[in-house]
């Protein structure tokens, strides 16, 4: 007997017959003979509606009293789900955030998960129950209710399974695995059967969208072994664990982020220091600073280029013009036209060529390349917003028709 | 300084509008000096629409998961009338059953309070806040989720009140008091400026849809002050207490109840006991009996009359049709054309002509008196449903335009 946890998400669970279509993939699993933990987030629209209903009252509703709001939500999917599971003949109980002993800190709206207590949630598995838990929720020390913010759901299922000690954490979403690339770009994109933990955080923060990193960075933490699956297919998904025999593939995807702005600071003095003023001054406004690059230019100027990501474009400018004076630099330039191309693979580390091959695909497609980036487990290149979709092909081509 | 516990129903926090109104109520009370305490229901329709839902998915849903879907809306009206009240510049928290201390017994939808435990309450009072309690639930001792069943955000509100010591528990509803008659029957009633406990409780039950029941009781036994207010206008409401110089008043209003049955059991034979074994039956059955009226006929059988909510009248042809070997009697009647027509006062014990001015005005009317019965503070007739306006106008001319 195996104990699975499995989420689903908000479209899974948005109406009548897809609450029954969840209902049979829990049951089937139960029947063929685990304990099952399921985690749910809210129905469809329904955290939208909460949020339009509340901006209707107070344009800056306190975060604790949205987090009461919002929470309803789940307690709402996790007892239609009970209900639905009862009609198909297996016992089912739903708990909230504090019944399934989910405790958090204090961080109303973007909460997060200091501790699980499983006894609860233990003692109905006991009883032969499948446990439903509304995901997203918990409770902080004052006895508030608490919401975990972006990713929240997924981050309870993975925080369920490490404190069950749960064999599986199964993530139902609406595509069917982690691909080689996007398939509405890449149409003969393959499914990955397995990937590493590296690796999904790699590819979730590149914009591959499947799971977030929170929940990713803590299963890697407590080692639980995950599974993206889809809810609309009863295809197999793609497991995401620690792995050692994985080291063989060499690239496993090609991602894509259009949510990225280049910044230039154009002839500050060359000076030691500098480049310390500059992403201090951005670290302390909470400006997530990615790739950098750095050029020396004549008369004792250098210029320095970074990414950020779309959204803070505007305030990296502000906040840059506002110490022009004191950093010294002649002018800035923003362009957020561009894009981001990332190969992601355990394996390339060890292998020289993975480099050389993904430039020779850009240059053969004509792409020029205006930054580079490159970590243990991925090489990021930021190019033309314009050029990006014809630069995953051309590289998914490149590894991946060729291999 | 005094300590105000306010209730609103689910029709006056229906909308943003409506959320705005009780809010300034609320914000007024407070400036006024006043420590406050709000119990809400769920906005207008969300109940329903929780039902429906819930009746999609399952035709006979657990109770259990029925609470923990019906509870989150208290805890969706709780939270936003909070954030409106935030935006009127007082400082408010919302706090769900379990949260307050609202401590019940396991039985899920129609729970009964055991204990309400005031302490976050009363600390979020000295902190200068308002506190707002969702009502119609709490929680049990296996920690889930109950719900108090019919008139239940009343009864949290009484209990709240009890527990805190309130000066006074304001019930807001879409009437702004106690009438001498229905309005809607007889124009010219009067308001009440303040009426007792057992006359409430009589003109509930027999009714007059003001108050429930279950929350006078409480009241009563608490010696909670009511007062039954309009959310709509800002005119006095009608007092609820125990009142000493309250006899001065012979009657202090007339009530109305359609929804009865009259049930004959035909010629059972003339034997002691045979009530008993009438009634224990139906006290199995948990049917309630009202009125009773027992005549002797000739030939040593004899009729019992009696009267049934209306829709018990069904279930209670049924229960008496099957034991008709046992009981012995030879035909049923069920007349549910039939209505209750009370006038109910605390001074009425000690004035002998109140019943003959009652029967004085139907006689006058024409209308005939099928049952009559009494007790200390009230006098009810079971008359055709038909003639029971005119009855009401007639009781309520006689006794209040004479004065």
């Amino acid at each position: 007997m195996s104990l699975i946890v499995q989420k689903f998400g908000g479209s899974s669970v948005a109406n009548a017959e897809r609450l029954l279509n969840v209902a049979r993939i829990v049951t089937d699993t139960y029947r063929a003979g685990n304990e099952v933990v399921v985690v749910v987030s809210a129905q469809g629209d329904t955290t939208d509606d909460f949020i339009a209903k509340a901006a209707e009252l107070n344009a800056r509703p306190s975060k604790r009293e949205m987090d009461v709001l919002l929470s309803a939500g789940e307690q709402i999917s996790m007892s239609l789900l009970a209900m639905t599971i009862q009609t198909l003949g297996c016992t089912a109980i739903s708990l909230t955030g504090w019944q399934a002993g989910i405790q958090t800190d204090i961080n109303y709206s973007e909460a997060r998960i200091r501790k699980v207590k499983p006894e609860r949630v233990r003692s109905e598995l006991d009883r032969g129950r499948i446990v439903i838990i509304a995901g997203f929720q918990g409770i902080n020390k004052q006895d508030d209710i608490t919401t975990l913010g972006r990713g929240g759901s997924d981050t309870t299922a993975v925080a369920i399974a490490a404190s069950l000690g749960a064999d599986l954490c199964q993530i139902y979403t609406d595509v069917d695995g982690v691909y080689t690339a996007d398939p509405r770009i890449v149409p003969n994109a393959r499914k990955l059967t397995e990937i590493t933990y590296d690796e999904m955080l790699e590819l979730a923060s590149l914009g591959a969208q499947v799971l977030h990193n929170r929940s990713v960075e803590m299963a890697k933490k407590y080692n639980v072994d995950l599974e993206v699956v889809s809810s609309f297919t009863r295809n197999p998904g793609t497991k995401v664990k620690e792995g050692s025999d994985m080291e063989k593939m060499n690239v496993s995807g090609v991602a894509r982020d259009n949510n990225c702005a280049r910044i230039a600071v154009i002839n500050l003095p060359d000076e030691p220091g500098v480049a310390f003023k500059v992403f201090s001054l951005l670290a302390k406004h909470k400006i997530n600073v990615d790739i950098i690059l750095q050029s020396v230019g004549k008369n004792r100027v250098k210029t320095i280029s970074f990414t950020v990501p779309q959204d803070s474009a505007e305030e990296t400018r502000e906040v840059l013009a506002n110490a022009k004076g004191q950093l010294g630099f002649e002018d800035l330039s923003v362009n957020t036209e561009v894009a981001k191309v990332s190969i992601v693979g355990a394996g390339m580390a060890s292998n020289s060529g993975v480099a050389a091959k993904m430039f020779e695909a850009l240059a053969m497609a004509g792409i020029n390349i205006r930054m580079i980036s490159t970590s243990e487990i991925k090489i990021s290149v930021l190019i033309n917003e314009e050029d990006s979709e014809k630069a995953v092909k051309a590289i998914h081509n490149k590894f991946f028709s060729e291999e």
